[in-house]
């Protein structure tokens, strides 16, 4: 068996100026990585012939299969379905069951006049396989070049993902006989990453050398991944499994989750075990608590709602906080989040809630009370803790991981009983 | 005036596996373009020396500037930084205010003992200038080679950000001789790419060749951004100036906004420009409604909540949506959203609200009422207008699409009334 490499290539001019973030990739590697092909390198280059070319020609010999995305839209600034033409040397056909379905989108689904450019998307070169796109009007296309796939695909990402799972990934795992690739991945919370590398300092140096230890800190909290790359999956199963036992035990007290699971599928886990549910009152984290809670499918089970009191009116008139609360000690206190908590549970009558009051920047801040501060306040009507956060980030971070930090630590509090 | 061109690399096994999205490249991309610098190129590689050393070569030659992410935590499976010390023939010494900066970090920031690999944060390679990081313990570092710029900075966004606005911009300012790239972009609703293609094709022809047009779909949803560079910025303005005009006058019915602001800041302007308030009731969209609104700083002028009313019972509670209602019309239905909100209009008392219920995905859907199904409704407690949405997403999307779809049509209400 042979170790089967990949190189992602994303086109346009959009991801050179910053325009969009680029997911796309990120989606793509995984899918190789589950699949036990490495992802050597990713490439994102501009709306231009001659760098999309000099890409092909750069990858080629790097990797056995190429993975294109964007650039294949209806319009003109779009050119990697004739360069792809060229560099395969083919000459553009019209193919009938593009066409076929493009007409078939447009007069049953979109319930638009076709027009001349979209009737264009029918056309690929004669040297490609056609990959079809269920979900849209461009379709994917296969080449090959001396013995590597080159698989181009549409740049949005739900008509590349079908393109993927429905032609491109059952293609390569029928190319190549892939080895196992196995992660197992925890979460720690509470520890920063240079006392958690201290921590493991003695297990890191004595891992075996096909397996390979990751660090990954995001919002204050840090991931721990082993990984390696085996011909049989059983034994990679077994490698990675016995000294991950080993990696729980050490990083104990600081474990959150010995999955790789997100922090509002670990909340929900845990609310449905315990068969209880949960409730939110957002003032800093405006919306981001339930929009976390809420992009879990499933979630209507133990998530009921959430009370985004953004103005002290409204904190006042869905929370039942008091005005004399807002005035002697400000909507940013203590004393004001355990009245958000209990005028929450009043109203929604869930087990939990976790309430949030905070300044998020870049305005707003004092001497007292600098951007950043945010006071959390969780538990049930007869028992809550309260806890103060300083966060040191952008409006945009200091939200995301106030959210994230609050959940941690609703899910403690519903852990410790 | 020379054409500054720059390269960026991302490192980290992180990026290959899709563990993590890269948001910083976008990030860098934004600020290089907006100095007149063009991006030729972004590459992610893995913490591989052997492929840190090929793309450090391989671009070298490529680009004036080569910025360079990831790799420098205090770990060990961080090698960026002795591999650049081996790259630019350099040895590590101690760097004494690099050392003095992480104690202090430790002793006032963190309040944690520091550490052996925290103190090795303070080696730097003897051949770089050491570009100071306030928000962090690893530090930027910039080398020459050949009269090309290389800036190797953390992979942590915060920190990155930091050193690129404090250190690494000023200093590229300094040493080129820069010229002006102009943008300006409009944003489109209620066209398809293909149509607004056609629609502007005739423009599109006789659009000077300096002057390039980019279509960017999202969120249903199309910006279409001109851009050109010259050597001076008054003749990229005055060049730039003229088609966006004749372009703001061709897509007249379909222009939601003739500058590149995103769907919640348009909102949030057009409220304040009329003096009024709004809040909303989110079934479906789950809060991210309310996310939106409050990323943006300032948004507490105008915004003052959301009853995020994911459970029917909280629906009734909140809402007093009527248990008839929900009984003989279902909670996705044109008949709740109007109750939901007048019942949201009553409780906050602003003077615009949007209300929003739906079957986001997976499961829930059904033939009569299909995943992707949203109703909303937006308007004051005296005049309102429904739709119904049909999307085609997964969940993620279907959420994100709902939310912008939601605020587009509440913009258009405030706007006509």
């Amino acid at each position: 068996m042979k170790n089967v490499s990949a190189t992602i290539i994303t086109i346009g001019d959009e991801l050179l100026i910053g325009q969009v973030i680029d997911t796309n990739s990120a989606w793509i590697a995984q899918q190789m990585n589950i699949n036990g092909i490495s992802v050597k390198k990713r490439v994102a280059i501009g709306d231009s012939y001659h760098e999309i070319w000099n890409a092909l020609d750069a990858e080629e010999s790097q990797a056995d299969i190429i993975l294109i995305t964007g650039g294949l839209g209806p319009t003109s600034d779009d050119i990697t379905k004739p360069l792809l033409c060229d560099y395969f040397g083919g000459k553009m056909v019209v193919n009938g069951e593009v066409l076929a379905h493009v007409k078939y989108l447009f007069e049953e689904v979109f319930k638009r006049p076709i027009t001349e450019v979209n009737l264009k998307q029918a056309e690929v070169p004669d040297v490609c396989e056609v990959l079809p796109n269920k979900r849209g009007t461009a379709p994917g296309m296969l080449f090959y070049k001396n013995d590597t796939m080159f698989i181009s695909m549409p740049g949005v990402p739900y008509e590349m993902k079908g393109i993927m799972e429905h032609s491109a990934l059952p293609l390569v795992k029928a190319k190549f006989d892939l080895p196992a690739i196995v992660h197992k991945t925890l979460l720690t919370a509470g520890i920063g990453e240079s006392a958690l590398a201290e921590l493991i300092e003695d297990f890191e140096k004595a891992l075996p050398a096909e397996i390979k230890l990751a660090y990954l800190p995001n919002y204050g909290m840090v991931r721990l991944r082993l990984s390696t790359v085996l011909d049989k999956k059983g034994d990679a199963d077994t490698a990675i499994t016995k000294q991950f036992e080993a990696l729980k035990n050490i990083t104990g007290e600081y474990l959150v989750s010995p999955n790789d699971d997100t922090m509002p599928v670990i909340v929900g886990k845990l609310l449905k075990s315990k068969g209880k549910t949960m409730s939110a009152a957002e003032s800093c984290t405006g919306g981001y608590i339930a929009h976390l809670l809420t992009s879990v499918p499933g979630s209507s089970a133990y998530f009921m709602g959430s009370l985004v009191s953004y103005s002290n009116g409204l904190k006042q008139e869905l929370l039942d906080v008091k005005s004399k609360t807002l005035e002697n000690f400000g909507a940013v206190s203590e004393e004001t989040v355990i009245e958000m908590l209990q005028g929450l549970l009043k109203k929604t009558g869930t087990d939990y809630g976790i309430a949030t009051s905070g300044i998020m920047g870049p305005a707003g801040g004092s001497a007292e009370k600098p951007v950043g501060t945010v006071w959390l306040a969780a538990g049930t009507k007869d028992s809550y803790v309260t806890k103060k956060l300083q966060l040191r980030f952008n409006r945009q971070r200091n939200i995301e991981t106030a959210g994230m930090m609050a959940l941690n630590f609703l899910r403690k509090r519903i852990y410790e009983g």
